[in-house]
């Protein structure tokens, strides 16, 4: 019997189907078996993982494509990031730790093969950050734009999985850093950013472009949250879909919605509305609900872990959303929420 | 905490990405809700999955494009079909059941979104007929080719989980099935069938467009085989990572290949070189090293099971593929393997 976590691994795949990309099995060598951590690895030379688990395992998958979620020419390096930080975003929301990944690499025929390396690279840098392997996945070309597929797994940090249908009336609504600076990133990134300083355009750019799973709060969110999700399709969009799962009414002041120094600022120049900040997307903070007595607990751990929680509504008997602006516009009511794609996808 | 094997689901990307989509919640609840099948699935409503699992764990994943691995206007159901399938076959050749699966769906915006009901129905025939279910996903709109990325996981049949690197020296070298039809199978899709009868089209095009995973031969080779692989990128190609896996040389008779009616019959024409159909791809069936002893074993599962068996070669001690055609050109010192896929991909 193979060893208990012994990552094993098939590139099948890639089988040359990308003449640019050289040997398979050099490049597997190379740029990927190294991502494979665990000391037990047979070096990715297997048709599958093959990992041993005990207990509930979270697991997720989420796609990213160039020209919808990333641009073409966005350093190669935060693009294989971002494919992986939106799962471990979902790890993090569901109250679990990352312990593998699965990654299906899907490669235009026509970009530079050197750019693996980079991309390489870039996955080994996050996955040394964030303390676990590659433990498989599977590389192809397409005659398409750059697709990047990641399965991430995990097991929980603490007794609970907080789920969205887990929002209880009564309960506080919170949220996890800042939210709208990423559809701001997307903005500056589309050429629309002239009014931005430089060190804010550098600042949300980022932001759009590496998004920050909040894995420290996986722990927390297992002691106190009730529905709890990651935002990334807008916080208003996703505070509907918490709504929906749990049958219940949140409301959110839009006055209380944390923004960066930098979204404040685009805000006074009149280069963004709060609309916007709220509806757009990419935040990748985490979104969870907790009955009020657990407000010290959350404010200690805000303070321990240097990250931003921020009381921004209530849960209520009811559907939907309610978001009421000081011009008596409910942003609950509006669609919203979709916007935040580039180029109409 | 959530249930134990409570699938969870969010399929967060789906988000209006596509606005022929419809909505996103109708879709997943109308379409993916009934392929999570599990008592416990909370309705495909959250951003991960909750899967318990205990002990060793097979995980793989595999991504297909339009246009490399499957024609744009193949049947969507076998497209679908095929997805999961070549996941199947990876966790059949290393002796495992499939328990779940998750779900990259990229679709192409200017695709009919009423495919995507037929897509879900080909899957959820598949679903049913290997018995296991989805538990998660995620769908995104691409302005590339339909681009499917699964990951299929599952426990082992029996005690062992064979890797490629098992195979040794003095085994016999097995292969389930048919070699070679699938790749005529493309050529009939590509317009060079015409020698063919309309059966033997029928019979070609079905073996490349739907092949059939291998999961009854799951328990025999967890009992008897040595190294143990899929077939999908050319029997000679696929030996020779085998080969280079367990530091051993692969001898294959090349006359003992095992091939369909529909093969021998395109052969006796001229219309297909047994070359090309060793170095074909996408046969997906099960290339297994195993000790002479186990022969009679063999025999009687494949007797049982009504699948061939056939012995084709052997293990001996060296590096490489032989492959001696009756011409005495030796298949296994020709690069070959990757001649596969469609249009230069």
């Amino acid at each position: 019997m193979c060893g208990a976590r012994t990552p094993l691994r098939l590139w099948a795949a890639m089988s040359g189907d990308n003449p640019d990309a050289g040997d398979e099995f050099d490049l597997i060598a190379r740029l990927f078996a190294p991502l494979a951590r665990d000391p037990a690895a047979r070096g990715l030379k297997d048709d599958a993982a093959l990992w041993t688990v005990s207990g509930p395992t979270v697991m997720t998958c989420d796609a990213i494509v160039e020209g919808v979620h990333f641009f073409a020419d966005d350093p190669i390096e935060t693009i294989a990031q971002k494919a992986l930080r939106v799962n471990l975003s979902d790890l993090a929301a569901k109250a679990a730790r990352p312990d593998g990944a699965l990654l299906s690499l899907i490669w235009p025929k026509g970009r530079p093969s050197d750019e693996i390396v980079r991309f390489a690279a870039g996955l080994q840098a996050d996955l040394e950050a964030f303390g676990f392997g590659l433990i498989g996945g599977d590389m192809t070309a397409t005659p398409g734009p750059l697709t990047i597929s990641v399965m991430a797994f995990g097991g929980l940090a603490g007794a609970r999985c907080p789920a969205r249908a887990d929002a209880a009336v009564g309960q506080d609504v919170w949220v996890s850093g800042t939210i709208g600076d990423a559809a701001l990133g997307l903005r500056v990134r589309l050429g629309q950013g002239a009014g931005f300083s430089a060190e804010d355009r550098a600042f949300l750019i980022l932001r759009y472009q590496v998004p920050i799973p909040r894995l420290p709060l996986a722990l927390l969110l297992s002691r106190v949250a009730g529905g709890s999700m990651d935002v990334s399709d807008g916080l208003i969009a996703d505070a509907r879909k918490m709504a929906a799962a749990a049958d219940v009414r949140i409301v959110i002041d839009p006055a209380a919605v944390p923004l960066s120094g930098a979204a404040h600022r685009a805000m006074a120049a009149g280069m963004a509305s709060v609309d916007a900040l709220l509806t757009g997307g990419d935040d990748y903070e985490i979104l969870f609900t907790a009955d009020p007595g657990h407000r010290p607990a959350i404010a200690e751990e805000s303070l321990r872990l240097g990250l931003p929680l921020t009381r921004i509504g209530h849960v209520e008997a009811g559907q939907g959303i309610g978001a009421l602006m000081p011009d008596g516009r409910d942003l609950g009511l509006e669609p919203g929420g979709f916007v935040h794609r580039m180029g109409g996808a």
